[in-house]
């Protein structure tokens, strides 16, 4: 299935440290092709002050404003839509259909023709809660409607989804990235690992950087637990067994082996899992799917969050 | 067996972020009894500047350089002997014995009369490695010398440890003080979480910050690891199904029952597992141990540290 973006929208990913705009505009000689421009900002819902949003909006979309005939059509994802963003757009609970969140699009005050995509939420008496937001539009991005599907969504706060009859059906978010981040910035383990990261692009290739990533990935499925095996990053530092420059990835392919193995029990599948991802984290979590034995298949994060929203965009009967 | 402590002696355990001193005096009128000293400085070898260890230690021990007759000896443990310490002591490999840390005790330059006792290590050749330093001592306090044991040293750096025939036979690591702390500060886990930390006293008592514990640990036993539970701490926060006040506890629940239930596998033992602790971490362990039906005994982890250098002292024929 493809759905052919309309003219005179503009689609927007709102994160907490990036916002991404796409614009498309519709070939005038041709009325079925239509062009996409782009445009991205480094200032996430964090970096913006408190009123600031309009403002905001209009130094992401720049030029595209005065080059409009009328107010295009925006449509907004991502944490924009949280407590801590533009305004709220509630969360709708599991199981979430296209048709679901396209009926709860949250009205942006004082701009009639934009609106935010509502998070999903799961969870509730007994069952542990769990939130997703931004994420849901990939996933409706980068499946087809009628197949099931697991979805790895890695990040910050990885997500991993199931999809099954046209439904968002269970997610679970496993906090990696952060932790990743929190432990190399602020504890101990930093302190032998070298200021400037080493090039870690190929986690599949040879050298001490990828080696060290698989070593941990191995380590990941031994006794112990993840708090044991941290400190491993330390202690095996201290002996050489693993060089200065691979400690960052030794802990990155314990994390994402910890990750992968407790998930993929949460996520059961015969299929592949469905990886919606780029750049170096699409890189590292194939390798680890690989080196575990688990099948894999890449979905470019990018394009499911442009067809995501361009189908709720449709389901909402917003096209222009 | 006891360890009578010699007069004109000192211990120190000097750590990362405080050190203890100890001084006996042997009462004249009855020899065999002798009198116990403390001092305590907020300043561990992190606060030390280069070079400053002796003045450090002049500041510990105050009045009671003045006092002695003689220079005292000194028996010192902990991160003070670490390469970040005032001397390196190497460590000793596994198993040890008191008696091979009594025969690798480490001169201080300057000091004929100080010592420093060895850290222990384990792994190569394949195996992991691991580290301690400080928590060897206090093994050697809390164990009789023929009974097997299996040890829980709980902190910031939490010690699991085998003894056996005599021998600090194996060990391991688990970072959860750490990570608790990098989470608690760092992260957005700690966005949720009132400013000052609810009390905390007694985890085996009623009330939101108690349950919350409990909680935390009989989570840690579900499917989804640890790294998918943490996220929880946010998720079951924003829905108000644990109260703010109890987050935190939440959170610490939540690791310590990661950490018992993962060393306990690697540490397998059909007697009580012996809990070197005091303070706040001795009760929340004893109840963690406890609600995970697991038989505990608690040592007190200053007295096992005194009963261990006394007994290194004795060992290395270094009393008065």
């Amino acid at each position: 299935m493809t759905s052919t973006p309309p003219a005179d929208s503009i689609l927007i990913d709102w994160g907490t440290t990036n916002a991404r705009a796409y614009r498309f505009v519709r070939d005038k000689e041709e009325p079925d092709k239509a062009a996409r421009d782009r445009r991205r900002l480094p200032r996430g819902i964090r970096q913006v002050p408190p009123g600031g949003f309009p403002a905001a909006l209009a130094e992401l979309l720049g030029p595209w404003l005065d080059d409009a005939a009328a107010p295009p059509r925006i449509l907004m994802s991502g944490m924009v839509g949280s407590r801590q963003g533009w305004v709220e757009a509630s969360y709708r609970p599991c199981p979430a259909r296209l048709a679901d969140l396209a009926a709860s699009l949250c009205a942006v005050p004082g701009l009639p023709h934009a609106h935010i995509v509502p998070g999903v939420c799961r969870g509730g008496e007994g069952a542990p809660h769990d939130v997703i937001r931004g994420e849901e539009v990939q996933v409706f991005g980068a499946v087809a409607d009628d197949a099931p599907a697991v979805l790895c969504l890695p990040g910050t706060h990885s997500k991993w989804v199931r999809y099954a009859d046209g439904a968002l059906v269970d997610f679970a978010t496993a906090m990696t990235g952060e932790v990743f981040q929190v432990l190399r910035s602020h504890s101990l383990l930093g302190a032998l690992m070298p200021a400037a990261a080493a090039a870690f692009e190929d986690a599949a290739a040879s050298g001490v950087v990828a080696e060290a990533f698989r070593h941990g990935l191995d380590r990941s499925g031994e006794p112990g637990g993840l708090l044991h095996h941290l400190f491993g990053v330390r202690a095996e530092g201290l002996f050489g067994a693993i060089p200065a420059d691979g400690l960052e990835a030794y802990l990155s392919g314990l994390l994402i082996g910890h990750e992968i193995r407790a998930m993929a029990g949460l996520f059961p599948t015969a299929d592949p899992v469905r990886l919606v991802a780029d750049g170096t984290l699409a890189g590292l979590y194939t390798t680890a799917f690989r080196h575990l034995g688990r099948a894999v298949e890449v979905v470019d994060a990018e394009a499911a969050t442009i067809r995501g929203l361009t189908r709720i965009l449709e389901q909402a009967g917003l096209l222009a």
